[in-house]
């Protein structure tokens, strides 16, 4: 009796959360510290302290039907000021409040934009790999994505592809630096090349093309370079962000989008985004964590750990005979399979109790995902299963 | 630039949030304390101390990562076993946590069952007046909702014209007791008389036919009388809950589902909507709020102040002349505008600064909604403006 659109999702269901599911299923089995589950990017690093003094301090301290009330739909103004000007601080832009919808998290804000945005047959372009599930909010609202090939030497996007792919259907393409799943952070050069594509092809066609970058992963970076703020580089940039990753806040479902002045129709894609907010169901963004992370934009969770699991995993696997790009942001290695068939290689993973994802759930077959938000201790105690892998591939290790 | 269905919903924004926008632009013309503004349902009476007392708990003495991380789509299992549990303790109803799903709000969760079950086309039948955004989260999923004319004596539904309105492309019908905006609760004999037609209709005409009981405004009643817990009555009930007005909490976005195993294809429904909770963007419902609600499900708003609130305005409009059904529940009450039309009766009562909202945004034209979940003292000071409000109509008073 459900819907026929959900029948196939119910058939192909998030490999990733399956893996998830399995893995606590494994855990009973085998013992939790026998699992070493790296399926989720569910962070492993404790939020910073200001988090609970902040939702201590809120709780007790300030007026209980402000803080737990309903507001405007795109969020308390003064939460969203306080998150423009720490945007302008670091970016040198010129937002204010207006510019700043609230959202249930980066994946609240995708779907709010695509709503927003998208005409039935409508084509978003996304850069192979990427996050599986913009598949299913770009399919929300009955637009088509469309996927330009992967560049597995660099991970970085193919622009001669984009340029080929754009047709007057195109109504936005979505990025996402630092990577999931590969952990690439594309350059500046890489930024203006794309920015220069987008305007030729919004002159050729008359049309207008919004360049979405899903942000939640920027403040997690392991180089000195910060990773360029988009909206600088292409006028119809609007950005998702998501304090999941920052601050280790992913069940709270707290981000927001910035929709730049310089966006085409800025006035009417704010206000209708801000209606597609509300109808949508989400209604405003958490109240209590929107005043709490407006109190923590300056709080930073401790990237040293992550950096600390990467070296381990990456020498790890590398010592081993595997081969994967060494990322420079998020908490992802995006592996080769030695035999280029990512699903037994996930499979063959499993049966030493290790839980990685298949890049075929990124559009990126050949490639498994693994996420190193976990314990240094459990990569630790990983090592055995990752050396028995190796061998039964009959690489070195 | 934007959606060409989105074009529509910026053109006709909810009445309610612009009305709300417009008394924050009069409380700072006029001075706060001379606006009265009776247009939204944002509850006045502060949540209990029970969700302070369990928001500090929670946060500095369970583990963070647990407390704000990633969890099943549908939401921490000794949470959802313990909604279960005292459901069942209530009702006698014999749920486990598999029946209970997590979600963003009331709003969420009609969202995810809407996205579950519509195919393009398929209707929801809805008893008028009703909560005007049911229009929207229908139409999202490309449903269509059929209206039952309003019953204006009594305001209990019209069973007969159910009857007649039921085809075989009707997918759910939808209630909402205790009512926005009527306050009305339905009685047992209404519900099962409700049953008692859609079995018959769905025995007739082969279909499963759901019905799906939106309760917000469940815990805030005024009389002895407990409502009837649906699921009791009829085998395919879905029931929607939220503890916004319950507990007060309406920006924390915190509600769940009842799927109940007697629902046909239960098992499908049920994993639909745990992918269509993931899927359009919820992911989640807020973490800390779902382990605050769980800590807290004896927990009561003072529903007294309401009552009192109910008391003084209900004497007000009818000592001045005005007719509306005396409510037993919920915050609103439903006043019938003299002259029947309640666009006028919007307007002269906002010359008087008294914001409320017309019934025809309920689709039931010539009554407008008034909602008390305001101080008592705002309540006292705007009597001179209802007083002057009559008199312009020529009622006594």
């Amino acid at each position: 009796m459900i819907s026929k659109k959900m029948v196939g999702f119910v058939q192909n269901n998030s490999v990733i959360r399956a893996m998830f599911e399995e893995g606590k299923i494994m855990a009973a089995k085998y013992g939790k510290e026998n699992v070493y589950d790296f399926s989720l990017g569910n962070p492993s690093v404790e939020p910073p302290k200001e988090i609970t003094e902040a939702i201590v301090e809120i709780a007790t301290k300030e007026e209980p039907n402000l803080v737990h009330g309903y507001m405007s739909n795109s969020g308390y103004e003064d939460v969203r000021e306080a998150i423009a000007q720490s945007l302008n601080g670091r970016f040198g832009t010129t937002f204010t409040q207006k510019n700043i919808l609230m959202t249930v998290g980066a994946a609240g804000g995708l779907n709010v934009i695509f709503k927003t945005l998208l005409n039935p047959g409508d084509e978003v372009i996304a850069f192979a790999p990427y996050f599986v599930e913009y598949r299913s909010y770009v399919r929300n609202y009955d637009g088509e994505i469309v996927e330009i090939s992967p560049n597995t030497e660099t991970f970085q996007p193919n622009l001669a592809e984009l340029a080929e792919k754009i047709t007057p259907k195109t109504k936005a393409v979505i990025v996402n630096t630092p990577n999931n799943p590969t952990g690439v952070v594309y350059t500046e050069e890489t930024i203006q090349a794309m920015a220069k594509v987008l305007c030729e092809k919004e002159k050729e066609l008359g049309t207008s093309i919004y360049l979405i970058s899903d942000e939640p992963y920027r403040e997690l970076v392991y180089t000195d370079v910060e990773p360029p703020y988009l909206t600088k580089y292409y006028h119809n940039t609007i950005v998702g962000y998501s304090f999941s990753k920052s601050l280790s806040l992913p069940g709270e479902r707290i981000g927001y989008l910035v929709i730049p002045d310089t966006v085409d129709d800025a006035d009417d894609v704010i206000a209708a985004a801000t209606i597609a907010n509300r109808i949508l169901g989400y209604v405003n963004a958490p109240s209590l964590m929107q005043r709490v992370v407006a109190k923590c934009l300056d709080a930073k969770v401790d990237v040293d750990t992550y950096r600390k699991n990467r070296d381990l995993l990456y020498k790890t696997l590398t010592d081993n005979g595997f081969t994967c790009a060494k990322p420079d942001g998020a908490f992802y290695l995006f592996v080769k399979a030695p035999d280029g068939d990512d699903k037994a290689f996930t499979n063959r993973a499993k049966a030493e109790r290790l839980l990685i994802v298949p890049g075929s759930s990124f559009a990126c077959a050949g490639y498994c995902r693994v996420a190193y938000c976990v314990s240094y201790e459990m990569i630790e105690r990983s090592i055995p299963s990752w050396e028995s892998l190796a061998k039964s591939y009959g690489l070195k290790g």
